[in-house]
């Protein structure tokens, strides 16, 4: 990312400082989160640094102004260790959270001027967060342990059990991994939103009890139509704004609302209809590091099969034309780069 | 309330039917809910009707054009009781939740054009919900079960225990019930903001342990000096559009938002500041009966000392003035009327 642009232009790889990795990128999944950042890069930046304020360790933010290789849902084969590493070894395929440390502090990978993405041949890891990938698991499956640990992460915040119901309102990849999480925890109503035909196909895949094209039936009404009586859990995973305000006038009374989509600009809400209904909304970004080893085990031992989620293949000079693809829901879910 | 300006006037009570008492008003607090009523009833009546769709029991809700006498926190004397009573006596103090029903549904009494609220001579109550009062506690100490009910419920709905620490923002009459409450429920650190010292008096009293003038020292960098370890659960007590976009801007990573202060307009938030710390927002309303009962108990009891609280006394005809002496937040915190 240059001067708001996507280009393929040859970078350093950084020197291996102690504790970190070298890999060669396998495949890696291009998150909407970055088609946002294209476009909004300087209030993503703003954002990032206001709700970091008074944290004893904060990322070091990325400089829109300067190049940026983004990409961060990766697997990669270990070329060379660094110093210090226990973990890793040389031909390892590895998973890893995104974030690297080094003595000048905490960094995003695919949100980093200093440490390239996913969307680079070569990427630098931390040893103690890469897993490697078990089971004979194909790189590009590994690939997809990242966005699948953003569903089951929404769905421990929002605390959810078996005596709850779930509506997941938009189903690209983000909800649609909360879909497969919910699934794993036991509920037994998922009732999926989209304006899309494919990605309501792919969240009935993906273990989806019911699902509606909101046109046709709100999908909180459809909830009603096929239960009614559980606690409601409504995951907002379209990330737009409105979409919260929707969700609160949509709500029963006491539901527990969770916000998975990332909505990046400011928005509007009736704080009465929401006191009215005494509601709750849990705001959730990211997983924690059981999470996503947890994310990495069941896609591994087949309890997660994320094969319908990959809808595309593109090189390194494609890139910029499946941003642009990206723009369809209904042509695709998850596109993966293979550099 | 007639088109929007208090008069007095002569109108009737209501027959008794079955399961109903009629009791003379000893004392009723002036909440500020009446004072928004009056000046936004039509959106109030707007809101509560849409945060009630599809709820299977729904209040009757009044009509703003026609004559409303409000009046919700209220202890009465019981001068005769209808067919079906088996709880309340005549000559008995009792306080109520402001509810009644009959054959044509249930009646927010306050805020109903069929029964009036605490601000007349007599209220007609629902036997079942009518409490009475013990100890030879006063009826004047009696009337604020209902506003300190209010913050006993926010704080078990916001699931406050030991370890969590709190900031309350506002210390109006909910911020200072959500302060009695925590410090009943054993928070040891409980921060209190506003910007009249007499209220920041009155919190102090009441049990914050830390009280600060916002335009001095924003109140969670008060948490911060004197605890900021502990999990934060910030009250937003204040109920005016731009107060919860604050409190998400302050409040550390994880922490929760509990938002009693009812805004009663539009507000804007930033998803992208609370999603970045994760941050939890519920909204509450009102009490449980249980949660009202256990209130008059601690009052009775001598554990909740109210009579800081009371700064006023008015008749009938002075209640139109004291709504607007409520406007200045240093001369009151709860004006009684005395019918």
């Amino acid at each position: 990312m240059r001067d708001g642009a996507l280009v393929v232009d040859d970078v350093e790889t950084p020197p291996l400082q102690a504790g970190q990795i070298r890999a060669r990128v396998k495949a890696c999944g291009i998150c909407g989160s970055d088609l946002h950042t294209l476009h909004h890069a300087d209030r993503m930046v703003e954002m990032s640094r206001s709700s970091a304020r008074g944290e004893p360790i904060a990322p070091v933010f990325m400089d829109p102004n300067s190049d940026v290789v983004m990409g961060h849902e990766f697997s990669a084969e270990v070329l060379e260790v660094g110093p210090n590493v226990g973990n890793a070894a040389v031909g390892d395929l590895v998973v890893s959270m995104p974030i690297v440390f080094d003595m000048s502090g905490v960094h995003p990978i695919g949100y980093s001027n200093l440490y390239p993405g996913g969307y680079a041949e070569e990427v630098v890891l931390a040893d103690v967060l890469s897993l490697k990938v078990p089971n004979g698991l194909t790189a590009e499956h590994a690939a997809l342990t990242e966005p699948m640990a953003v569903g089951l992460h929404a769905v421990n915040k929002a605390r959810v059990t078996q005596r709850d119901a779930a509506v997941v309102i938009g189903c690209g990849p983000v909800g649609l991994a909360v879909i497969a999480a919910l699934a794993a925890a036991g509920c037994e109503t998922i009732v999926a939103a989209d304006y899309s035909t494919r990605r309501r196909a792919l969240a009935a895949a993906l273990g989806a009890t019911e699902v509606v094209d909101p046109r046709e039936e709100p999908p909180v009404d459809a909830w009603r139509r096929v239960d009614g009586r559980r606690q409601l859990v409504v995951f907002e995973a379209v990330g737009i704004p409105g979409m919260l305000a929707e969700a609160i006038t949509a709500a029963p009374r006491n539901a527990r609302i969770c916000v998975v989509g990332v909505c990046m600009e400011p928005d509007r809400i009736d704080p009465m209809i929401a006191i009215g209904k005494e509601l709750s909304v849990q705001f959730v970004l990211g997983y924690d590091p059981a999470e996503f080893g947890e994310t990495l085990r069941r896609i591994a031992e087949g309890e997660l099969d994320v094969a319908p989620l990959i809808t595309g293949h593109v090189g390194l000079d494609g890139v910029a034309g499946a941003f642009e693809a990206l723009a369809d829901p209904d042509a695709h879910a998850k596109i993966l780069v293979v550099p």
